[in-house]
């Protein structure tokens, strides 16, 4: 299960042109059964897939905890893995990240029907010191060995106490995410008090993920959007933006970020 | 239909804090139906839907050829596109990207059935001079007002014959590409002798899209993925990444650049 390729590449500078054995970052496809039928391929890093399953069934709303799961299967080489769950999952749930079964609702940020049933506000109390979140910012690029060797992959961790407890890469944005929380819900560290750490841009997927998990603020060295700025109001969740060296930018419920 | 918002937020930085009026970009669900049935929903940057629906179509192999359309009603301000199509659209096509029906296949790199189906060898014989790829990355690059102004999108272009003929940018890089190759089938431009650039990644599934639109060259600002390589050597399609300043790495099919 490695992460790096090596593949032979023509490089053109301006001193002149070589051929070289360069490092690209490993893509593959994961694909996802549930209770031994085929639910969704995910495209992804090679590592940590049960960790993805089971993020990916918990923020797509398909599962409530980790005691809904019966079993994990991974069948490593074949980019198959199968959980098994205590019946079919939350009834009416989401069947897929960019399958939208629902229109878009009237007055709310939520685009689909059970996102309203999934999500409350984020009932976290915790504060967060702004240096805390310099550091474990730098801290997480430091840790971002994936991203330099190859420029393919997204970085995300999870902080608790002023510490990354958590960090993962995959070339997706959503993947690394999923795989933070569902390493959390297997190992059991809570994520209700925690800042979820990304390298990627905060859109509503990130927003919502994030949301289910009542995870109380995200941290992005990149940009939100408008609709993830509009469902954090509504969820009571800070996000933060454009984290580099000193500055950041606090979109949302800023009451949580403290120091100066 | 406005691009950016502007939302007031907490700028912390060295010199202290401030709040101020800070740019973003808009995010918006749009709800593509076919026939009249709902087929999918897309978070994209809230402007040309008829070609992203278009595009969509086509490089997720729903429909082949502009004339498969009979119609397209955009109810804007709704954020819903429904396009008639002739029939159902291609049989056993996939209906939404990220849920891939088929399991891995074995021996290829393509994870899909309809996939196989699709994808031929690119045919064009066209070449690329390598200071015209550097001088329309830079074109590229300064047209990409949106993210100047808000650092949460994409950028895509098509060149032909040494100039940019069409530029879209996105909260998602598919969507941005798309809107390229939708536009292309309404306006009937020809794309398959064109090279399409692109500032995000470039993964399996920008690969496929590019493949299945017979677009002989993709070059990006950015990195490539391993699956997207082998993707790209099968179809015979040129991979051009970190396409920065005068310099480029050439991952595959580097017959169609010339120059030096």
């Amino acid at each position: 299960m490695t992460e790096i390729e090596h593949c032979r590449i023509l490089r053109f500078t301006a001193e002149g042109d070589e051929t070289v054995e360069d490092a690209v970052t490993v893509e593959e496809p994961l694909t996802l059964f549930l209770n031994g039928k085929e639910l969704v391929t995910l495209l992804c890093s090679p590592s940590y897939a049960e960790q993805l399953a089971v993020g990916f069934l918990f923020t797509e709303g398909i599962i409530e905890k980790g005691e809904d799961i019966e079993g994990i299967r991974c069948y490593e080489g074949k980019g198959v893995v199968n959980v098994s769950i205590r019946g079919n999952g939350i009834p009416g749930a989401n069947r897929g990240s960019r399958r939208i079964t629902s229109g878009c609702g009237g007055g709310t940020s939520f685009y689909r029907d059970q996102d309203l049933k999934r999500l409350s506000k984020v009932s976290s109390q915790e504060k967060f010191d702004r240096a805390e979140i310099t550091a474990l910012m730098q801290e997480m690029g430091r840790k971002s060995r994936l991203f330099r060797e190859t420029g393919g992959v997204h970085s995300s961790a999870l902080a608790r106490g002023g510490a990354l407890v958590l960090f993962r890469e995959d070339i997706g944005r959503h993947n690394a995410i999923d795989k933070i929380i569902g390493e959390c819900i297997l190992s059991h560290i809570p994520f209700d008090d925690a800042c979820l750490m990304t390298s990627g841009r905060i859109t509503s997927e990130i927003t919502r993920k994030a949301g289910v998990a009542g995870i109380p603020v995200i941290a992005s060295r990149s940009a939100p959007t408008s609709l993830a700025i509009r469902m954090a109001k509504e969820l009571d969740l800070t996000i933060i933006g454009f984290v580099r060296g000193k500055r950041m930018n606090i979109y949302t419920a800023g009451w949580r970020i403290s120091g100066g």
